[in-house]
Parts: C-alpha cells; sequence; structure tokens
C-alpha cells in the first residue's frame, strides 16, 4: 500500500475544498453578511493550509497506484471532505448540531438532497450558496476535478477515476486521464451555464439561477424555498425538467456530439432506454393525475417533472406527489431504485445496469432449454464479456444485501414502514425524498443521530458504488501482500 | 417437442387430483354435508376420467424427454390442477366467485396461504379441508408424487423433478428418481402424521389436527380459525413452532439422518445459516415486543411462532404482527424474502441462494483488489462452480424485475403502497400475510379480480421458482430445432 501517495492526494483534495469555499464566501460578502463571509473565509483558509502542508510534507514519493489505492483514497477522501465541508455550516450557525450539519453536507455532495432542514429559508444565503454547490462538486466528482486541475496526475489516475465515477464499465474518452477529466469538467461547466442563462431568462435572480443549476446539474436537489420548485413558474418547471433528463445522459454522448459524432451518440442503447422509460412513465402518470391537476397541460408538466427528478436522482419537486393517486407513488417507488444513464451525474442502479441484468436473466432461458448452447448478451451493439455480467450480477446483489441491512437499521425509529422503507432506497439511490413521512413535504429532521449517520452512510455508498467504502475499511486491503 | 408425453402426464396428473379429491369428500360425509360431499365425488369422477381418457390416449408414446418438456409440463400442471381445484369450491358454495376460487386454490397448491375469505368459519368442513388439503398436496409437489406412485417414470423424470423442486441445485438422493421421490414422500407423510399426534394429544380434534398439519407441512398457512393460531393453547402453539422449522429444512438432511449419517447431517452450512437466523431474529423481536405482551414467556413464544412462521413462508400468525414495533415489523418485512431451506417445502428465495448472493458479492472485492486472482466461493464445504453462482445471480435478478412489475401491476388498487407492496413480496414468496391491509387479521378479499389474477400468477411464479412458468409461454421453447 502506498501510503504516501494516499496521504499527498487526501492533501490536495482538502486544498481544492478549501479553494471552492471561497465562493460562499463571496456570495456572503454580497449578501452582506459578514460573520458568514468570515466564518467561510477561515474555513477555506485552515482547509486550504492543512491541505497544502500534507501535500507538500508527502511530496516526494513513489506515484505508482494500483486499484486498491484507487479505492481507498476515493472512499477516504469523500469522508474527509464531507467531514470538512460540514465545519463551517456548524460555524455560521445554519445547522449548529455537527450530525445533521454532517448529514446535510453527505446529501450534497452526494447529490442526493435529503434535507435536516425545517425551515429552508432561514438559512444564510452562503450557507445555501454553499449547500447547493457541494451538490456541483459531487455531481462530476472531486477527484475527477483535480485530474483536471493539477499537472501531475499519471496514468495511474485511471485507477481513481474507476472508483470515483459510476456505472459499469468506466472508460476514458481520450487516452489521457488529465485530457478526459479535463474534457468532461468543460462540457459539465458549459452546461451548468446553459441552465444559468435559461433560468435568468426566466426571471430569477443570479443568485436562484446559480443553486438550481447546482442543484440540477449535480442532479442533486435542494432548493431554497419550501415548496421546492413547485411555485416557480411553468417555464421555469419545464427548463428544470429539460436539463435534469440532459443530466442524466452519459457525459461520453456529449463529446461524441461535439466531436460532430452525431450517428454514434444517437445510436445508444442506453438513451434509447432511458428516453422511453421518461415516456412511458410521464404519459401513464400524466394519464393518472389528471384528477388532481387542472388541467391536461398541468397534468402533463407535473409528471414530467417528477418523472426527471426522480429518474435522475435529482430530487426536486414541482409538487406533493405524496397526495397523487397509488399509481403514480407506485411509479414514482420503483423509480427510485432504477436511477439516470451511466457516466452521467444520476445515481441509483444505473440504466445500463438495468438493462444488463435484464438482459442476464433472459439469457437464462435459452441455458436452461439448450444446456450446451453458447448463449451471448449484447449490449450497445456488442457482446457483453463475461466478466462485466458476473460484475453487474455481483453489484446488485451487494446493493440489495446492504439495501436489507440499511432499511434494518432504521427499524428502530418511530416512522411508519413506508418511510422508512423509501428513506433507506431513496438515500442509498441518492434520489432525496421519499413517501410519506420523508415526502416532498416533509424531511429527515426527526430522525435519531443514529439514523442520521446510517442513512448519510447510505448515501455515501450509493454515489460511490459500493466498493471504494467497503475496501477502504476491509482488512484485505489493507494486508501486506 | 413431445406433445405426446406432455399430455399423458397432464392427464396422469388429473386423474391423480381427482383420487386426491375423495378425501374432502369422505370429510364431507363424516359431517353430513351431503351437498359438498356429492360435489367432490362428482368433481373428483370427472377429472379421475377425463384424466385417465387422456393418458390412455396417448399411452403409446416415446417416453424420451428433454429439461424443455419438463418445464412445460410443470407449468401447464400446476395452471390445469389450480383451474380443475377450483371447481368444487364454486360448485359447492363456499367460494361462489371463480376468479376467487382460483385465487383461493393457487395460494393452496402454491403454499402461499393468502385468502380472499372474510369469515374462513363460514366454509364448510369439506371445503375447508380441501383448501387446506392442496397445501399438503403443493408443499412437496404433485408431479414428485406422480412420480412416486406410478411405475412407468423413467430416468428422463428428473427433468420435470428439477423443474417443480425448489433450490438452486436439485439432486437425486437416490439413483433411481422413482425412489427419491418415494422416499421424499414418506419422510414427508411420517413427519406430517408426527405432527398430528401431537396436535391431538394438545387436545386438537382430527379434522383441526389434519387441517393444521397440512397447513404446516405444506409451509402453507391456511386455518380455520379468523385469529389463525391465536386462540389456541401455548402448547399447540409451540408444537406448531416447531414443526413450521422442521419442514423448513432440507428433506436431504432427514434422509441423512434415517441412514445414521448424523455427522453429515448436521454440518450442513445451509442448516446453521437457518438456525441461525431464527435464533437471533427471535432473540430480537422478543426484546422488542415485551411491552406489547403480558410477560417475557409469551413475548418468547410469540416471536419465535412469528420467525418461524415467516421464515418458512408458512403465514399462520399467532397475534397480530401488524400492531408492533416498528422494528419487528421491519423484520418481518425482510424476512418476507428470506424463505426456508432448499428442498424444503418452504417458498421464499432460500436460504442457500441469500447465502450464494452474499459470497458472490463478497467475492467481488478480491477481484477488484487484485484483478487477476482466482478467488473460489465455497459453500457446503465444497467449491461452488461458475454456472450455479451465475445461475443464482441470474434467478435473483429474474427474481427482483418479477417483483418490480407485479408491484406496478398492484399499482391502480385502492390500497396505501404497504399494503400493495407486502401483498406482491409475500405473494411472490408464497408467505400469505403482508402488513397493514393485508395483515394476519386482514386479508385479498378487497382486490380487484384483475389485481387477483397478478397475485394468483405471481404465487405460481414464485412456487414453481419463475423458469417453468416463463418457459411455458415462451415461443423459444415451442421453437422447432
Amino acid at each position: 500500500m502506498n501510503y504516501k501517495m494516499i496521504c499527498r492526494t487526501l492533501g490536495n483534495i482538502v486544498t481544492l475544498e478549501g479553494a471552492l469555499m471561497l465562493l460562499p464566501a463571496v456570495c456572503a460578502l454580497c449578501y452582506a453578511e459578514w460573520k458568514v463571509a468570515l466564518v467561510f473565509l477561515c474555513a477555506a483558509a485552515s482547509a486550504s493550509l492543512a491541505g497544502f502542508a500534507v501535500s507538500r510534507l508527502f511530496h516526494k514519493c513513489d506515484r505508482t497506484i494500483y486499484a486498491r489505492e484507487g479505492f481507498v483514497i476515493v472512499g477516504l477522501a469523500w469522508i474527509l471532505m464531507s467531514l470538512a465541508g460540514a465545519v463551517p455550516l456548524v460555524l455560521c450557525g445554519d445547522i449548529p448540531s455537527p450530525v445533521d450539519a454532517f448529514f446535510e453536507t453527505v446529501s450534497g455532495l452526494t447529490t442526493t438532497g435529503a434535507s435536516i432542514l425545517t425551515d429552508v429559508t432561514a438559512l444564510s444565503h452562503g450557507g445555501a450558496f454553499w449547500r447547493s454547490f457541494t451538490h456541483w462538486i459531487g455531481g462530476m466528482g472531486v477527484l475527477v476535478l483535480m485530474m483536471a486541475i493539477l499537472s501531475d496526475s499519471t496514468g495511474r489516475s485511471i485507477h481513481i477515476m474507476r472508483a470515483e465515477m459510476p456505472g459499469p464499465v468506466v472508460d476514458k474518452i481520450v487516452p489521457r486521464v488529465k485530457d478526459t477529466a479535463k474534457i468532461l469538467y468543460l462540457m459539465y461547466i458549459g452546461l451548468t451555464l446553459t441552465e444559468v442563462v435559461f433560468l435568468l431568462f426566466g426571471g430569477m435572480s443570479l443568485y436562484e439561477a446559480l443553486i438550481h443549476s447546482f442543484g440540477t446539474a449535480g442532479t442533486g436537489g435542494f432548493g431554497i424555498r419550501p415548496d421546492s420548485i413547485g411555485s416557480y413558474s411553468p417555464y421555469i418547471q419545464w427548463v428544470i425538467t429539460v436539463f435534469m433528463l440532459l443530466f442524466g445522459v452519459n457525459f461520453n454522448l456529449y463529446y461524441l456530439l461535439l466531436l460532430r459524432r452525431f450517428r454514434s451518440a444517437l445510436r445508444s442503447e442506453e438513451l434509447h432506454i432511458y428516453l422511453c422509460i421518461v415516456l412511458v412513465v410521464t404519459g401513464v402518470m400524466a394519464w393518472n393525475i389528471r384528477g388532481v391537476m387542472g388541467s391536461a397541460g398541468e397534468s402533463l408538466r407535473h409528471a414530467a417533472f417528477q418523472v426527471a427528478s426522480i429518474v435522475t436522482t435529482t430530487g426536486y419537486s414541482s409538487a406533493d406527489f405524496n397526495l397523487w393517486p397509488g399509481l403514480s407513488r407506485t411509479l414514482i417507488f420503483i423509480l427510485l431504485f432504477v436511477g439516470g444513464c451511466a457516466g452521467s451525474t444520476a445515481g441509483g442502479l444505473k440504466i445500463s445496469r438495468v438493462a444488463i441484468l435484464f438482459k442476464c436473466a433472459r439469457r437464462e432461458f435459452r441455458k436452461l432449454l439448450h444446456p450446451r448452447s453458447v448463449a451471448t448478451v449484447r449490449f450497445e451493439g456488442k457482446p457483453l464479456d463475461e466478466a462485466t455480467q458476473t460484475g453487474v450480477m455481483r453489484y446488485f446483489a451487494l446493493y440489495s444485501l446492504l439495501l436489507a441491512a440499511v432499511i434494518l437499521l432504521l427499524g428502530g425509529e418511530p416512522f411508519d414502514l413506508e418511510t422508512n422503507v423509501t428513506a433507506a432506497i431513496s438515500c442509498f439511490n441518492n434520489v432525496g425524498p421519499g413517501l410519506s413521512a420523508v415526502g416532498p413535504m416533509g424531511g429527515y429532521a426527526d430522525y435519531s443521530p443514529f439514523a442520521k449517520l446510517i442513512l448519510s452512510a447510505a448515501m455515501l455508498f450509493g454515489r460511490l458504488e459500493i466498493y471504494p467504502l467497503i475496501l477502504t475499511f476491509s482488512p484485505l486491503t489493507w494486508r501486506r501482500k
């Protein structure tokens, strides 16, 4: 195990987080929140200094890392960042309880959007900005950002990228990892700024536009109004719907579009399934809620918004879907698992995994009928190798077992089963709201500190797709060869 | 496809079912229910005659069958038996609605125990006897019974046995299939009669003792009192607890015990996990419900009863666990999935599958750390071959997708999500009761006919472990080579 390189990278990460804290400080200054600005400036300074010192201390080190260092770096980096990110929220008085602030920061970084706040309007502008900005940081991945910025990343960084990026298969879109990271972040920034412009056009202030663009881009879901997006204009709701869907698409496809390889981009099987699910479920839901809503247009708008929000695991709401008819609530319950495309900022199982699971299951039929036949599973036009298939199935098994464990650990909380189960599913899949008491108008405030820590762990497990965190704490990883 | 052999076997099955209907006829005669006795006698006669005619018609046929014939025979036999078994319940007036009678018969044969009856005491003795007797028939499998009785089964019958017996791997316990089937049924009858004696000793009438022994042996759960087993004496509750647990054990182990190979029987890894789960969950639940119950002894009795009932997918209840604290309800919710041991009469995923899933998932850790390492998965002291591992994982993927589909199809029913979700899970895993409106004191009466058919399908899918039914209706199976 290359301890020095691990410490060095963690140092860099904390430095980077410190630098990013300057933005909420600037925001607080703009709104004349002097105390908040001071807290964020001090936090930024101390994080940067401490991180820089550690990074310098281990500057001279062997930069060779393997898969296990990749997992450990990602696992520890996310825990460290969540801890460091919670400090200013506690100190500025926005979220005085450390456990609550940790939960909220984890929820932000993992782009979950589950909140312990009972009154979101009581937040300072600086605090709310930081809270939403963590969505943006966590969406594409902070280690990917580090690779894009720092010049010293080697070809070995692919191990870190693989551990942080979601999806069954992670590939570089260009040969060098650093360039891949740069391209990803440039596209991410480009799309985010486009959304800001569209939102400004709809009459939002720059502050509001930034907050909601961060929330959409990271597929997070933190807002600044008690009813989420409910009280904004239909135009704004449609803009956010479209951008949620855009951020749920694999970013590799945008790169193909930039290269003008339109045909290969639009041929993506995962994209087709994704759009199919969105269209069909929106249609069914719009029809199902026509009685609750005023007009057909309104039904369609709210259905499209909710489907986009849940399938991309954003978690914004345009209406209280907790009060919708049973079929719509059931659809939302099932969608909580699915998630967006691999290689997007969305959480969940990912469309490609669900599709591969379906195809693997279907393959068993042929195998049972003709035991000696060679049946291949094809995805994205190519035959899937055995390792990817079993990898996806093992991931799903682990995912299910962990989900059961989380549900079990919430069992002692004083809520009904629907609340606990959907809270666990929603946090694990980085969606945010669940149903019943954790529905769009509810929240996680009344959970015990123990449950909040369990749910924080669930969010981290979900965002990092389980392995990095388990391997970080597994004796197997730390054993000498 | 060997159509003649399929028809011949189906004919035999219906004949056998007709013969089995003589028992409820006798029961009805004992209680002087003339109309009911007449209905069951007529049903027995017509089923036997029709079945026998078909069987004779195709008597001269090539008896060679392959895997696909095995699946089709099992799939069609179970549907046919459910239809035929429902007829006397409709005609004798116990369950006038055909859809309800079909649901109840499927629930009986699949040993689920979910009921559409609102007043179980209104049933005739003959009808109630048949209803419970279907549990006993379905528990070990009716095709296995046919193999044990008929002399003409060939070595090829293993394909039928594999398709009907639950569990990831099905093996003959002795070289000949017919002998295996015979041994299984003799042990099954022996254990059932032992329970009858124990129940008679507790003061039950022979009728009651038979009804409850059938329900326990098949791990079904139909009773004849509105509160299930709640109003019986503690002695009877303990007897049923013990026998539920006994019928949840792999019958191969009993055969090893009969052969006096105690050590190999008690070394079973699946048995250890099974007992471990039962003990730990009973302990936690007894502690959790101590406030609801009068004394520590009572808490322990009810907790043990409920855990045994749910883990073996029987579905009897000694108390209304719907009113128990959240932790206990959560434990029951998770246990709904697990099921008993492979090769027992219990439903669910089966302990061995859950254990293999866990081990496969854990294996991925090692694979991620050392991509070129050869990591084997061991179960029951032997390394598991790759095919069994992927088979279990593919089954789990299919299981999850189907479960999601069932939940979705129930979405339109006027119940809360907890009811629909636990109804789907409970029926799919052949447990019986769920939570909320389908809890131990509730039932499936208020579901629409459409939902009842969906849940019937779910029960059949669960009992036959998915493949036989899907393959029966798949064009892939019927295509010429």
